[in-house]
């Protein structure tokens, strides 16, 4: 399951494992049968916050029960319980873990392990997997580790998290603003809400400096509502996803099909956006051919710095359509993603 | 002195110890006998940079004077001259804290050390404040320590210094933009500041990790002027204290009974924030019951992460009718507030 | 060379070393000569990216060539070829910095480094420096490094780079955006781009605390057009500066004689500037003879910290006069002048 690979993580679905419904697997499922643009790169079925306290062994036991027969492509992640400052969530999430690796651990990618503190307290996690790895015969690394950074002592040592995860089956930094703020004390004042911009930063660079993946955190605002009428806030959500991969972030956190679709979207290069990385390569390539270092195209400076952005948006492109052509075929058109593919950077 | 329980500061007023005036202890007096949302929770009698050189001796007898006798019931904590670069500095705040541990150290809460350096240097203020307390038989860490953070070395140290802090008589970490903004070699242009949001969201970040006090610094455009009239510039400042609240400083500095007006009741949920809190804790409480571990209000999604904010929100409002009821009762009203400090969440 | 007194650096303008016309130093000799405020303070003859691949050897004897005779008066800082993850690119690099040294060395004030990784590779470009400083009869330190802080790696190792290079031949941190947003994966979107301020902060204050000099990284979108009409992009360039001006950078990158005419007015204080600082000075000496550590100059409130930024503002002026005093006679009418040299703060 490990791949050495750059992985691909524009969408990270939670989906409460165990609802009071009919069909208590109902999220689960619909997560695990999305299509197209809704069909998530990483699935999470949540044991943690998403399920209430009597649902938890519910969860669990439809998590167990439906992995083995589903059809779902992406990845998948449970959430189990977990706190750096409560040994009854660690022990929890130690016998959720220990479940799901003996039960359905060759369906799994990982679990995703919440409220982490510092680095002793994500080694401590880490070694929770490895042991069920261990005892249940898994080779080592086979079940990744991705945690959510939400805890002041977390960010402190973001840092030393990072560099120590990059030499571990560590594979995802998330960031997790509600309980964050929490913790901080942050006020919403106006409605406006902090944006920790800062910390998505120090995310990013800490991902990309270990070759890890940075997420960004859940956008709870799902519905607005004015004069009357009740309607997904497709606006606000977008904003958040936009400003998340301007700094680099892999991917976004989806509460509901429709946020997976937008972000899976803006996670992608846009049509234009690929003709125009296509357009200043070729141009770069003939201006090197004839000894030039740099090339003014449409008024931009493009040189061997600037030729990598282009050359990273054409190999998104190509990781997206080894893993959902689906959605590349339909986004792009025939001639504009064959040269995608066949150019030679 | 020392209490384990979360310190309030929403306000930080500094006030000039000795002036050049009949009487010198004017801004003092002001302070320490000021009522309603008028009081700051720390009055911060200044030594150093507000009070002129050659009234430093006057600005140390005022203070040795009034405390014995003021009626304030907030903390207060004098500010002391000092200098990373600079021991002569180091030997005044020296002498200026032995004298104010001598001879008022029971009616002080802790001294206010500015310009500290790397974590060596805050460590050599820290042992000035230790011998002090020895020498003059006060339980060790009855005084306690706050730091102006306004160099680019302690800055630099931020992390270390609050972890350090911690496990020390550290208590607060005060930002001090006018130093660090000439340090730096900061400009204004075009009427615009550095707003140094990273360092806030750092110093935030920092404080909640190792249980300190995280304060925002000193808003020095008192007045504005147009057409002819000058006013109180309190648009401004309002702003400032609510930037500050969003990424959760706890408090903010005044220079001003307005600014302590302002900000004691800017860091203090509005009766609206209260009320929202109270019905989403109880709606939550309810779904819980019924099963779920996530539900809709108002078109937010809210579960146990979410549920930590209302409930914070709910405590500042105990925390604050436990040390100024006349506050509290001014801004809320009764059923609000009896329903505030009768749930239990 | 070394020098102890603050460095000056407006302006970082780098000049492709060897371009493919009949004169292939056109751009170097264009640096070189420039005059008023078009000179920059450092000019940086690019080896590395503005340079193709099969003109680098031109290039460097270029540079051989040219700077025995030219009457450049400001500091000259070759960039070489570097990759913290590329041996090739550093054994180039290494034989650059030889050659540099051993032809030119009493006429380089450096070299500059670009795609540094951690601390360690840090310390391999300073030790190829070091090397070639004493291989060929230089006094130690007298070669100075810069390097080009674009990698993921760097950035999470800055707080140490920086601190190491206090004491080291070390003097400045370049912001490389181009080759850090590839390295995060930032994407452009609605045309904009993430503006790395976090990171500049960061920059900003680790030079600080450290004595060593920050820039900015290039603007690139040298030209805009509208209605067919082509122009320079001044507006966007000057703003991107004034944003690095106010977080304490000292000088900004140029990659065109506008930028550098841009970039050395907005890193030097305006005439309204100046004239209010020596207000402020004027007007807080007479307050602090007459007893008062704060007094309110047009609706601030200016004490010893405020002071100190007034102090900058003067001190600044001094350093250019020194180096360009062309600049500063044309920009400042002669009695404003006269009046800051001769100030006594």
């Amino acid at each position: 399951m490990t791949t050495d690979k750059p992985r691909l993580c524009r969408t990270f679905q939670t989906a409460p494992a165990a609802v009071p419904r009919e069909n208590t697997a109902k999220y689960l499922d619909s997560g695990l049968s999305a299509t197209g643009f809704e069909k998530p790169d990483w699935l999470v079925p949540d044991i943690e916050d998403g399920t209430a306290p009597d649902m938890k062994t519910q969860a669990l036991d439809n998590i167990v029960e439906r992995l083995p027969d589903a059809e779902f492509v992406g990845e998948v992640w449970p959430r189990v319980e977990w706190s750096y400052e409560d040994e009854r969530f660690r022990e929890r999430g130690r016998e959720q873990i220990r479940t799901l690796v003996r039960e359905v651990g060759e369906f799994l990618d990982g679990v995703v392990v919440p409220k982490v503190g510092r680095l002793d307290d994500v080694k401590r996690a880490e070694q929770v997997v490895a042991e069920a790895e261990r005892e249940y015969g898994y080779p080592e690394g086979s079940v990744g580790l991705s945690v959510i950074v939400e805890s002041a002592r977390a960010v402190s040592d973001l840092r030393a998290i990072a560099e120590w995860g990059g030499d571990s089956r560590l594979r995802g930094l998330v960031f997790g603003p509600v309980d964050y703020t929490a913790e901080l004390g942050g006020r919403e004042l106006d409605g406006q809400q902090a944006s920790w911009d800062s910390l998505l930063w120090s995310l990013s660079n800490e991902s990309s400096a270990n070759d890890l993946v940075a997420l960004g955190g859940p956008f709870d605002r799902l519905f607005g509502e004015r004069a009357g009428v009740r309607f997904y806030n497709g606006e606000a959500y977008a904003d958040q996803i936009e400003r998340e991969a301007q700094v680099g972030l892999d991917g976004s956190w989806s509460l509901h099909p429709n946020q997976t679709a937008q972000a899976n979207r803006i996670h992608m290069p846009s049509p234009d956006e690929l003709a125009s990385a296509i357009h200043r390569i070729e141009s770069f390539d003939e201006a090197k051919g004839g000894g030039t270092g740099a090339v003014m195209v449409d008024g931009q400076m493009v040189d061997e710095a600037t030729y990598k952005n282009f050359v990273n948006t054409v190999e998104t492109v190509r990781v997206i359509h080894d893993a959902v052509p689906e959605q590349t075929t339909t986004l792009y058109d025939d001639s504009q993603l064959d040269r995608a593919l066949s150019l030679d950077p």
